[in-house]
């Protein structure tokens, strides 16, 4: 098995090379399902007993009362107390620099006034309250943490429950401390499908959220497109992905690192670098043979890049912007002279780094937008999670006297040719000759 | 069976009755999952001649090229021109005000930047190409294809392509009028799940898109729910609703025609009236009785009032406002004197109406705001249909050399306490003293 596919633009089978290196299928598992329907059922019906059934099952950890699983303010601080300085400094400067790039992101209620006094607008207001599942384990992100629950404060939400399983009773304290830090009002030690659901349809326990957000392996994904419509949810989010386009002007060690910092996600994750300079591409071939062997993660990067992984010579960096458009990545990065160039030719992307020092992995952690970013071609129609994900709108009609008169003929005649005679009747009623 | 259910709040059973007379559950027919799944395999995989097959099948519209099924622009405007004066001149103002009004909801690109140099932002682009189902028959509302193509013109989509079915080839030409005036680019006279699979996986015909809105059928929706990923999706609309908030001043004649123009759309609508003054209820009672005769679709309203529709007597406007927030409306009308200053009691609706002249016909035609609403509590956490549907953003962060001194290190200290080596080391390299 070669480290990386190397593909050219020229070749006469590109495009089907190409075909074959995107496709992914999110697979649907019947088992999963099953279960899941299962589960969501038992919580909506039996409420807490469920709930503190499947906690002792699935994450072996047993209490009487459900009100125990409940994390109280005073331990998520403790938890912020207790980190390293240098740690905890730097969680303070991150959600501090992410508070700050998404106050820019507020959406405000707008009206405007016509000249018979008719008044229109939109009332922009924050969801009531909103449920954050953080996972457990391996998968357990402080940075998560972060930029799910800082947009949500920004927007106003003033109920922020975040559930997080804690197996065998063991709790991270870095992500509670980023908990803290992100404004989180109660955390819940539950998880999986249970959880999804209790955050749902509520419990005596668990108060109903409005709408739940942040990943989770493959039940709370399946959990949480079922309980969609009861609920609002955040995006389903499939493997992670980086593409590079580059004009060979940054150092090749960069870009093999920045491509390693999406392998090294897991298996799945996808890193192509694009590039009409071969040499260039030859030099981070190189690069990529002589790191590998330093990094941890090792193993899960060779995997990813020899899987799914590619360095593809094009034509010129048109052609790349056409064929990452094609791509729409999660992540983009522009790393040539004069990145901000090509800016107006990138049209779909989940988040687009521009210039050499735009390393992915600082807008991960502390740049400031949001990591939650579409995935698996959906940056076509989707965006980053932000402040506007958090509030709604209420459409304002305020028609004056005068403006009935003129609005209700209109409405009357195009309710009549759609047949719906009250809808006529309604807009008459207001005609002051009638 | 009476006329309209009479409760009242003080009542000990009031929150068990409102359940269930707000109880609704979207049912999950296994037959048309199958059948959807099957047409949507076909389509994907045969393309032209799977459409022209179940055209044929479902619609009678047997043609012998898949390109037959295109209306071309002329026939558009010819539909235009064959409408009678005050029509078009009513279906020309409507379109004009909202276009007008969805002006307001473009949202710009917008960039900071930092003291040293780093610039962050958001770029905002619309879809590339949308794809507008409309449904065929009685349901076919020229109103509905206006304020679904207006906002996606208003956020710059170049390609919007119709679908409407044309059941033996009857074409309706004020559909296809509303389609010129909406500014709609192509038109498909395609239908069911077999258009929605054109749309999302696209044949040498029909252009695949990136987004999929507008309503249908129950077959329409399941396709819909299914294509979901692939392409994006509007909300997936439930029965309409009216809750009108009325403190007894306005006509019981205008309250009544409001809650049969809710009731007259089909009998799960959803009519209910909430008010403190009891006699206003018998007086609203009274003129359902004497109007309903009236009306040309007295049968499905009577169904609808009898089977979802209430008059609920409350304490006060605060309450009614508390029970309107639990509900969450599509549409509410607040019927009094000084309504604007109940607004900001107001936290869940799709859209408020305020004062005795806003009548729900009048915004579902022509006031401006769009009439695609959240339906079945969903204003908990979804907005009208607008402009910022047709748009998405991508996340610009260009950083400086500089900057890259300073995030390097929060970005590395976060990343190591994530175990996320490459990330860290990625961060590293772009540190002056490394």
């Amino acid at each position: 098995m070669s480290l990386i596919h190397r593909l050219t633009s020229q070749s006469a089978q590109f495009d089907a090379e190409l075909r074959t290196l995107l496709a992914y299928e999110a697979s649907e598992d019947a088992s999963i399902e099953h279960a899941c329907a299962e589960i969501l059922h038992r919580i909506q019906h039996e409420g807490d007993t469920a709930l503190l059934d499947y906690t002792q099952r699935f994450d072996r950890l047993a209490v009487e009362q459900a009100s125990a699983l409940e994390i109280s303010k005073e331990e998520l601080f403790a938890a912020l107390d207790s980190l390293p300085a240098d740690q905890r400094k730097a969680l303070e400067q991150a959600a501090e620099r992410v508070r700050r790039y998404h106050e820019h992101q507020r959406t405000e209620t707008w009206t405007y006034t016509e000249a018979d006094g008719t008044v229109l607008g939109q009332q922009v207001t924050p969801l009531d309250r909103v449920g954050l599942y953080v996972p457990g384990g391996k998968a357990a992100y402080p940075s998560s943490v972060l930029m799910n629950a800082i947009p949500a404060k920004v927007a106003g939400v003033p109920e922020l429950i975040m559930v997080t399983p804690t197996p065998d009773g063991v709790r991270n304290p870095i992500v509670l401390a980023a908990a803290a830090l992100g404004g989180v009002d109660r955390v819940f030690t539950i998880g999986g499908a249970q959880a999804v659901g209790a955050l749902a349809y509520g419990t005596d326990t668990i108060p109903a959220v409005d709408k739940i957000v942040g990943p989770g392996n493959a039940y709370v994904a399946a959990a949480k497109r079922r309980v969609f419509g009861v609920v609002g949810i955040d995006m389903i989010a499939g493997p992670s992905e980086i593409l590079i386009i580059s004009d060979g002007s940054a150092p090749a060690d960069w870009v093999a690192m920045d491509l390693f910092s999406q392998a090294e996600h897991d298996e799945l994750a996808q890193a192509i670098l694009l590039c009409p300079d071969a040499d260039f591409l030859d030099q981070v071939e190189a690069a990529i043979e002589r790191l590998l062997p330093t990094m941890p993660r090792a193993d899960i990067i060779r995997r990813s890049l020899s899987g799914r992984g590619a360095l593809i010579h094009v034509r010129d960096l048109d052609e790349a912007c056409r064929i990452s458009n094609h791509i729409a990545p999660e992540h983009l990065e522009v790393s040539t002279r004069n990145a901000q160039d090509l800016l107006g030719k990138i049209r779909h992307a989940g988040a687009i780094f521009l210039g050499p020092y735009s390393s992915e992995s600082l807008g991960d952690y502390c740049a400031g937008p949001n990591h939650v970013l579409p995935t698996a071609r959906t940056a076509r129609f989707s965006s980053p999670l932000g402040v506007y994900d958090f509030q709604k709108r209420s459409s304002i009609i305020q028609v004056s006297e005068s403006g009935a008169q003129t609005l209700g003929p209109i409405a009357a005649t195009l309710a009549q040719g759609e047949g719906l005679y009250a809808h006529a009747a309604s807009a008459q009623f207001r005609l002051n000759q009638s």
